[in-house]
């Protein structure tokens, strides 16, 4: 693992092959990536075959933490130092090309192979649980009330080591065959798509003299793509 | 598989074992989920451990088409009548309670285990990305530009006969301890999120008398669960 500002380490398995020029594993990009995502898809092989969860999480520094229910099967089984592979995915638009063939999703994706490993210690599951707070909506956790210890031991925490991480960014718009283009007649270009709020709905036994707090009432995620990658 | 309205078989893996009130099986639930999704993860067991992958694809009846290069690795591993574990998640808001533990997130998703195998026909192959096409809008199909035959000898589809499949459903605002809403003082509540399309981007080499087709301008999908599950 490299410190801090660097890169983490690509190996084999998580190099961009196919498409290479979307290929970009720098930490900054790779960590925007993780902390605007909302869900993680996590892969492990099980007694049966694969299996792929969608789950919260939330990052921190170097690891991924996921949690849930101790009878969670996915939890009791990865966390015993399992390898996994997790994969966050934003779409940012679509790809109208000319050719059915160059259509396209723009997306800025990372796949992290990592171990897994159950959080005993107390304070680094509190940490975590907080930090998958924060990831919904920071700001958030230092308001909601912080877990007792009975919910503390009612919660399974596993943290994923990363070890080798990388992401991949399209943007733009169709990259057509020249015959295509030259001979016109179709509508070619592309459409952002953007995560947008809606109304807060407050909960029914909610007192309405309590305001919607800011990041609720002005929520957003961090959108687009780095100005690095534009 | 059931024939057609009924319920796709419902085995050991797929059953919802965590939060059963959240699990749903019929047909109709399984397929808007997976109609809506634009973007599915596949996981698979590779000779080095668990991947996943985030991919485009598109449901035809009983069957999930992915595609891509021909030297695409996962779909030159899996295309072997290989087991795979899919996965389409739809984020449909957050859930703030007044305790940390509480928060969670509004989604519908679906997990299907399946066995992918690569199609050879190439009729089968045409109609497989046709309908991946108009998974992304549907309409554009007919007036895009249909695969020539390189173009098809240039992709490799792989199709995902689903063998079990199971959807999973959060929706409405949190579930708080009676002593943490008698307490009050925190806002509660959940704020949907709905993926907007913003302002088409016609392609610079389009030509701008061709006005942008309607199912771009007026671009949606289908939003919200399903009313059977409101």
């Amino acid at each position: 693992m490299a410190t801090s500002g660097g890169a983490w380490r690509t190996g084999r398995r998580s190099k961009v092959r196919r498409l290479p020029e979307r290929g970009l594993y720098d930490r900054a990009t790779i960590e925007a990536v993780l902390d605007e995502g909302l869900v993680c898809h996590v892969g492990f092989c099980g007694d049966e075959g694969p299996v792929v969860v969608p789950m919260a999480y939330a990052r921190v520094g170097d690891a991924v933490y996921v949690h849930g229910s101790p009878a969670n099967r996915t939890l009791r089984a990865t966390g015993t130092g399992m390898p996994v592979c997790l994969v966050v995915t934003l779409v940012d638009g679509l790809v109208f090309a000319r050719s059915g063939f160059h259509h396209s999703i723009n997306y800025r994706s990372v796949v992290i192979y990592g171990t897994a490993e159950e959080v005993a210690d107390p304070s680094e599951k509190r940490a975590a649980l907080d930090a998958v707070v924060e990831q919904i909506a920071p700001g958030r956790a230092a308001e909601a009330r912080g877990a007792t210890g009975e919910e503390l031991r009612a919660t399974r925490v596993v943290r994923i080591s990363i070890d080798e991480a990388s992401a991949k960014i399209r943007t733009g718009g169709p990259k057509d065959d020249p015959e295509d283009i030259e001979a016109g007649g179709i509508w070619a270009g592309h459409l952002p798509l953007v995560v947008t709020p809606g109304v807060p709905v407050p909960d029914v036994d909610c007192d309405e003299r309590l305001g919607v707090p800011d990041y609720v009432a002005h929520y957003r995620r961090p959108s687009g793509p780095s100005p690095a990658t534009r």
